[in-house]
C-alpha cells in the first residue's frame, strides 16, 4: 500500500510510489484542493487497503462471521505482553527472587506503552541490534524481509551498580515507582548507553535544555537493557482518567462496534480549538466525500511525560470533554482517548512514531500538522526543526507506507467572519494567527480571545487552570516572603 | 538476496534474513570457522546470485554473446554523469551564460564520485527530499517502491550572497578550485542547510573537532543546492597517480575482462601490512572452497580528504604497489584502484556509503573490519563509535541486502612463528598487537617493526614518507629559528 491522495489526478499506482527524484513533481501526501474535489468512490482507488471495503455495508453478510476490517498492526499482531490472571501469583512469586530494577515515572510508561502493543512488534525494551536499526534507519526489519517502522529508541537504562548486581542473571524484575514489582524482562541484553550518540541521532541536536533529555537521559545510567517484557498487570495510574486510557485492543473493538471503514487519528498535547475542529470535521467530510460511509475521529492526546510548560493532562482532558459537550466535535463520530506516551519532542523522528502507533491501535488515516513535535531550539532563538520536515519525513517514511498521510491545512480566525476558518493567502489580511503561546497568554491575563476561537466551555477549563497557577504562586511568594 | 554465511549451519534462507528479536542466535554476517569448513558447492547456496553463476566456465557457452555476471548497480544502472566529447563545445559555452559556484577540493571530490557513478542512483547533488532520507533512514526509495542504501549526504553548500545571484535561475556553473567550468547543476533547488542537524545526525556527535565537519561543514554557506549533474570532462587530477583512479565502469570492465566470478573489495586508507594480506589471501581460499573459480580482490584504497594525521595518498599508492611487487599480494588475482571518496570518519554511518559504492564498481563481498571509518572522539578520551557498531550496522543496513559482508578477523603478530597471523585466544600471551599509532612510531622513529609484519619494501615506503616529514619539519624549524 501506498499514500492514497486525495487529489483525483494522482490516483495511479506509479504516481503513488515514492520518486528519488524531482520528488516535488509528485506529492508525497495528499493534499486538500481548494476547489471542490469531484466524488471519488472507493472502487476507484487501486491501493484503497480492500480488506477495509469488506466492512462496507453492501459487502457484508450476516451468515459470514465477521473479521476485522482494520488496518493490520505492524509485525501483524498486536504484541500484548501484559499476562493472563491465572500467571499473575506465580510471576509475583518470581519477581521476589530476581536482581530488581527502579523504573522512574517515564520508564513505567514505556513498560504501559509496549504493554499493550502500542509499538508492535517489539516485544520489550529494545536489544542492541534493535537499538542501532531504530537509531540508523528508523525502522525494523522482520524476519520475514518485511520492514516496520521504529523512530524513537524505546530503552531502558540502568546504572553501574545495578549491571553488576544483575550479574550473568538471565531475567530482572522491574519495580515501579512505588516499590511493587509491575514486571520481569527475559532473555536480558545488556549493552552500552552511548548518550551522546542516541541523543544526536534521535534529536539531531545534542544542545543542553531537550526536555526529555534532561529528564530521562542525561540523568540515568551508562547501560541499557533489552529483553521480553512480561506484564504482571495492566499499568493503571488511578489519577481519574484511566478510563480514557484504551488500549489499542480496546479501541479496535471500539472501531469494530462502531463499523467504522476508515479511522483517522489526530494527535495533540494541546487544548482543541475550532481550528483544529474545523480541520478533523473537514478530514470527515472528505473521507465520506471519497466513499467511506463511517469515519471515525480518534481524538488522540499525549498523556505520557511532556514538558512543564506543556497544558497538564487532567486539565487537557477536561478541556476535551467540554469539546465535545458543546457539539463542536460529533460524539457520535469520535472517540476520545489517552495515549500513553511519553514526548520527546523530536520532530521528524518522534512524529513517525506518533503514526506507527495509530497503525497500532487501528487507524489508517494520520493527520500531520506544521512542525508536528517540534519545539523552540533549545539554546538558539529558532524552531529546533524547519517546520515543514515533519510531514516531508513521514510521507517518505520506511515502513509507514500502509499509513494515508493527511497534512494539515492551516486555520486561521478570519475576522471577516468571525470564526475559524482556512488560511486564505489572498485575503491573508483577514486572518488572524494565534499561537499556542498566545492562547496561553490570553488565557493567563484573563483576556478573551475573539469569538470563536474556541466553544466557551473549553475556554472556561484553561482560564480556570490558569488562575489556580497564579494562585499557586502567590501562595508560594507569600510564604517565601513569610 | 540476502547475506551470505560461509558457515555451512546457517545456510536456509530463513535462517539468513534478519530477526528483529533474539538476534544474537542468527549471526547476521559470514564467520570464518577457525576449523576448516567443508567444501560448499555454489549450487548448494541457495541464496547466491545465480547471475554469477553464469559466468563460471561450464557454463559458458562461446556461441551465446557474454553479458557481465558482475552484481547489478544500486539502482540497475550506473548513473554516468560525463558528457559525451560531442556535447563538450556547447556545454562550455553554456556555462558562461549561467550563474556560478566556486567548488572546494572536497566539493569537487563530490562531483569526480557522482560522476562515475559511486553514487547511482543518484544523478546529482541531492535535493531536500533525498537529503532528509539520507539524514533519516540511511536509504532513499525508488519509484519501483525499492530501496537503495544511502547513508552519507551528498551535498553541495553555498553562501547567501551565492544564493541571491542564482535567483530564480534553474541551473548553474560548478567552478573548479582553479577557476575553470567542470559542470553545469540542472532543475536545481536550494533548501537550509542546518548544519547541527546534518552533524548530529550523520556523526552521533556534534563536538568540534571532528575532521570533515571542520574542513567541510562549519566554514561553508547555510543554504544546500542540489540538481542534475552534467560533468563536462572526466575529473582528472595530474597527480601521476590518474591511472589509479578506475572508474565503476573500468573496473566491471576489467573484473569481466579476468572473468572474474567473485569480487570481495577491500576498503583501506592505510598501509597494508601482512595482517590485512593474510586476511585478503585466507578470503580469497574460502571463497575458492566455497566454489567460485576466480574470485578477484579490488584493494581499494579512498583518495579523497583525508586528515592530517593520516599517510598520504600518494605514499600509500607507492607502498600498496611494493606489497604487489613483493609478492605478498597476487597481482594476477588483485586490482589496485584508488576510490575517489572524501572520508567523513563517521564510522556505522559511513561504512555503509564505503560499501554501497563498492556495489556500483562490480563487488559482491565487502571485507569489513574493527571500527570501520572510527576515529577517536575529538573531545574524550574514548573511541567516537562502539568498534563492533560498523558491522553490525552494515550487516542490518536497509538497501544492502544484496551485499554479502565479510568480517574482518583480527590478525596480530604471532611471536613463535615470528609472523603476521590469525590471532587466537588459547594462546593470547603469544601475540601482538601494532595498532597504526604504534606502526607510525617505528617508521617515525626510525626503529624497525618485528619481521614479517609488513614486506620490507612497503615499509621502506612509509620509513621514507616519516623520514621526509621530519626533515621538513626540521627546515621549519631552522628557519622559525633563524
Amino acid at each position: 500500500m501506498a499514500i492514497l491522495c486525495f487529489n483525483p489526478t494522482l490516483s495511479s499506482p506509479s504516481s503513488l510510489s515514492f520518486p528519488t527524484k524531482h520528488p516535488q513533481r509528485v506529492p508525497h501526501f495528499a493534499f486538500f484542493p481548494s476547489a471542490p474535489t469531484p466524488l471519488t468512490s472507493p472502487s476507484s482507488l487501486s491501493l484503497f487497503p480492500k480488506r477495509i471495503m469488506h466492512n462496507s455495508p453492501s459487502s457484508r453478510d450476516p451468515h459470514v462471521t465477521r473479521t476485522s476490517a482494520l488496518i493490520d498492526p505492524d509485525g501483524g499482531a498486536l504484541a500484548e505482553l501484559v499476562a493472563s490472571p491465572s500467571e499473575r501469583d506465580a510471576l509475583r512469586q518470581e519477581t521476589s527472587t530476581l536482581p530488581s530494577i527502579s523504573l522512574k515515572q517515564i520508564d513505567l510508561e514505556w513498560v504501559h506503552v509496549l504493554s499493550e502493543g502500542w509499538a508492535s512488534p517489539l516485544r520489550g525494551f529494545m536489544r542492541e541490534n534493535e537499538y542501532l536499526q531504530c537509531l540508523h534507519f528508523n525502522c525494523l526489519k522482520m524476519e520475514d524481509g518485511s520492514v516496520v517502522n521504529m523512530s524513537l529508541p524505546i530503552v531502558l537504562a540502568i546504572t553501574d551498580q545495578e549491571k553488576e548486581a544483575i550479574g550473568a542473571k538471565e531475567s530482572v524484575t522491574l519495580l515501579g515507582p512505588s516499590g511493587s514489582a509491575v514486571a520481569i524482562l527475559r532473555r536480558i541484553e545488556i549493552y552500552p548507553h552511548n548518550k551522546e550518540e542516541r541523543i544526536a541521532r534521535t534529536w539531531g541536536c545534542t544542545a543542553p535544555g531537550l526536555p526529555y533529555v534532561e529528564e530521562a537521559i542525561t540523568p540515568t545510567g551508562n547501560w541499557l537493557i533489552g529483553g521480553d517484557l512480561q506484564v504482571i498487570e495492566p499499568i493503571k495510574y488511578n489519577d481519574g482518567l484511566d478510563h480514557y486510557r484504551l488500549s489499542p485492543r480496546q479501541l479496535r473493538d471500539e472501531f469494530d462496534r462502531r463499523e467504522a471503514d476508515a479511522v483517522f487519528a489526530f494527535q495533540l498535547r494541546n487544548p482543541v480549538h475550532n481550528g483544529h475542529a474545523l480541520l478533523m470535521n473537514d478530514t470527515r467530510r472528505r473521507l465520506l466525500e471519497m466513499g467511506y460511509k463511517n469515519p471515525i475521529l480518534l481524538l488522540h492526546p499525549l498523556g505520557g511525560f511532556v514538558k512543564a510548560d506543556d497544558v497538564p493532562l487532567d486539565v487537557r482532558m477536561e478541556q476535551h470533554k467540554k469539546v465535545l459537550e458543546d457539539g463542536v466535535l460529533d460524539p457520535e463520530t469520535t472517540i476520545v482517548a489517552i495515549f500513553p506516551s511519553p514526548m520527546h519532542y523530536a520532530g521528524p523522528t518522534e512524529v513517525q512514531w506518533h503514526a506507527k502507533a495509530r497503525i497500532n491501535a487501528g487507524a489508517n488515516f494520520y493527520i500531520v500538522g506544521r512542525d508536528p513535535a517540534g519545539m523552540g531550539h533549545p539554546t538558539e532563538k529558532r524552531d529546533l526543526y524547519n517546520p515543514d520536515h515533519g510531514k516531508k519525513v513521514l510521507s517518505m517514511a520506511v515502513g509507514l507506507e500502509k499509513l494515508n498521510i493527511l497534512p494539515f491545512k492551516v486555520a486561521a480566525y478570519d475576522q471577516v467572519a468571525k470564526k475559524m476558518a482556512f488560511f486564505e493567502p489572498s485575503r491573508s489580511q483577514d486572518f488572524l494567527f494565534i499561537s499556542g503561546t498566545k492562547m496561553r497568554n490570553f488565557a493567563k491575563t484573563g483576556e478573551n480571545p475573539p469569538d470563536g476561537f474556541m466553544c466557551p466551555g473549553g475556554w472556561k477549563v484553561l482560564v480556570d487552570y490558569y488562575n489556580s497557577l497564579q494562585s499557586e504562586e502567590n501562595v508560594v511568594k507569600t510564604t517565601v516572603g513569610a
